[in-house]
């Protein structure tokens, strides 16, 4: 919860709504944050008519009482799902990361909020969705300019992006950081891994192993197991091999987007330092970008490109092939 | 529960104890199965002191209440495993599937009771393990003969072998029932799979994509929610889908293994179904093998072994260094 009271300055809101978490920020008319909050009432808790009490009971304080004009909410993630707030269809690549025209508004009944949902990105062959980073990538191309780029964004599901141009040309998915929550949690090789604790030597001989041979993934996870039993294989090395595994994995199928090149990458803490130091390793060069920073970036993007937009009767619509199907 | 009654002509005992269950035979002096058994009681939910209740609640009434000897009990599996009933050290490959002198007794308080348990195996580099394998690997080659072949038995720990003159050259395991049992339970795609069905276009599709990529698996496993989000692909498509990326991952893995090879699937079901359907489509020859006919080949081929065999004190040595890692 915020700890602020009410700020009659707050120009705008910028929001970005996931899975399991909720996180809003009052920007003030020179673009300054002037307040931060944020809770655990993610899209997976939340039916659609929840989210407009979710947000306000997060940002209400951020609020004039009174204000002139309703106060732009720019939302970005998950509450664009399907029966999550309101969908917000997504825009299918090659395009720019987020577009005038595009946002799909939503009606409220506090007459103070004029909420806006960028749409997420699609890719039909192979076939791809994201929603969420398609702001942050807005954010880096703000700053970056139109150029060609690789991105990583490391996460419950890691994402690699192929920018061209400034714009978004191709994308792919990896079930990296669910398949290691699961992995650790619920398979046999729970007896062997710790909750904590790393050993750098095993994490990089792991992704090592898979860049040398990237279709021995679901054997070496077994490995694991039968390394602790036979090799004594301590809980923090099986904990990195595990996570050097399923990285590489990972960096073995994207090698022709890092290989001796730079890579944007998206995150802080042990999970983007981890992809840092695998990156460098086999030979690219990792950038590590703030997420936080990205997402207000490219929000305030969103925010820029709508007050200078058309009128909404014409920004609601939606490319109606897509629209039927997601 | 068994609905025999005591049986007095009851020659030995056959055990098959899994992780989670227990099954049991009784055979007579000629060989035939006189009555067999099953329960829940798997190495899973037992401390080392209930082992002999579980077994005499299941195969008690197999007993004769006077049998002029012990009767012999010979058992493969998980309860041979460290902290189960009696450790029973894993032999290194390569080497016989089974073998004289190396069964580990197990003190029972029943003195109608011979017990003993047949050691898995394991395999140093890369670090493996088995332990109820080796049992149906010697039934195959009590009837094969000392040849050599490629064996394929399906299941949470999917384990291929390579038989070399009758001996275990080498294995190696593949995670793939166990990875199907949480990434279609516990991950985002059980929003996409259904519990059951299956679609065998979308089965062999995903097997090939994995033989023409086989680093491709964590990338691949997300496209089967964007399929379902973007293109429609229904519950059991999915379902087969994601069990064919992960088959295919393993017979990518082996392919040096089956390619244009007769291919020993030791299963029954609609899983060695599906690995057989797979196999085939890739110009292997697949031979089903019948699990449980295996495994008490297996046992009777350890009971012959164990009546002509040297006496005890001389049979429950292991190799030190094995025994103390393990």
């Amino acid at each position: 919860m915020s700890a602020y009271g009410p700020i009659a300055d707050t120009d705008w809101i910028a929001v970005d709504w996931g899975t399991s978490s909720l996180r809003v920020w009052a920007v003030g008319r020179d673009g300054r944050v002037l307040a931060k909050a944020a809770s655990q009432d993610g899209m997976g808790t939340l039916a659609p008519d929840g989210y407009e009490h979710a947000l306000l009971k997060l940002a209400g304080s951020f609020l004039p009482d009174n204000p002139e004009r309703p106060v732009p909410v720019v939302v970005c993630g998950m509450a664009g799902a399907k029966q999550a707030w309101t969908e917000a269809a997504y825009r299918a690549v090659p395009c720019e990361p987020v577009a005038a025209g595009q946002m799909m508004p939503v009606p409220t009944r506090d007459p103070r909020l004029s909420v806006s949902i960028v749409p997420g990105l699609c890719q039909m062959t192979p076939a791809n969705v994201m929603r969420g980073e398609e702001t942050q990538l807005a954010g880096l191309v703000s700053r970056l300019g139109a150029v060609d780029a690789t991105v990583c964004m490391p996460g419950t599901h890691s994402k690699w992006v192929q920018l061209e141009a400034g714009r978004v040309a191709s994308f792919s998915t990896f079930m990296t950081g669910e398949l290691f929550a699961v992995i650790s949690a619920d398979t046999i090789l729970c007896k062997t891994i710790a909750a904590q604790g790393e050993d750098r030597e095993a994490f990089l001989g792991a992704v090592n192993e898979m860049l040398d041979n990237p279709g021995g993934l679901t054997g070496a996870l077994f490995s694991v197991r039968a390394g602790a039993l036979l090799t004594g294989l301590d809980g923090a090395a099986a904990r990195s091999r595990l996570s050097g595994l399923l990285i590489g994995a990972e960096l073995a199928a994207t090698r022709a987007q890092w290989a001796r090149r730079t890579v944007h990458l998206v995150g802080s803490g042990p999970l983007a330092e981890a992809y840092s130091v695998a990156l460098e390793s086999a030979g690219a060069k990792p950038v590590q970008e703030d997420a936080e920073a990205l997402t207000l970036a490219g929000l305030a993007q969103v925010r820029g490109l709508m007050s200078r937009t058309i009128p909404r009767d014409k920004t609601q619509r939606l490319p109606r092939r897509l629209s039927e199907r997601t």
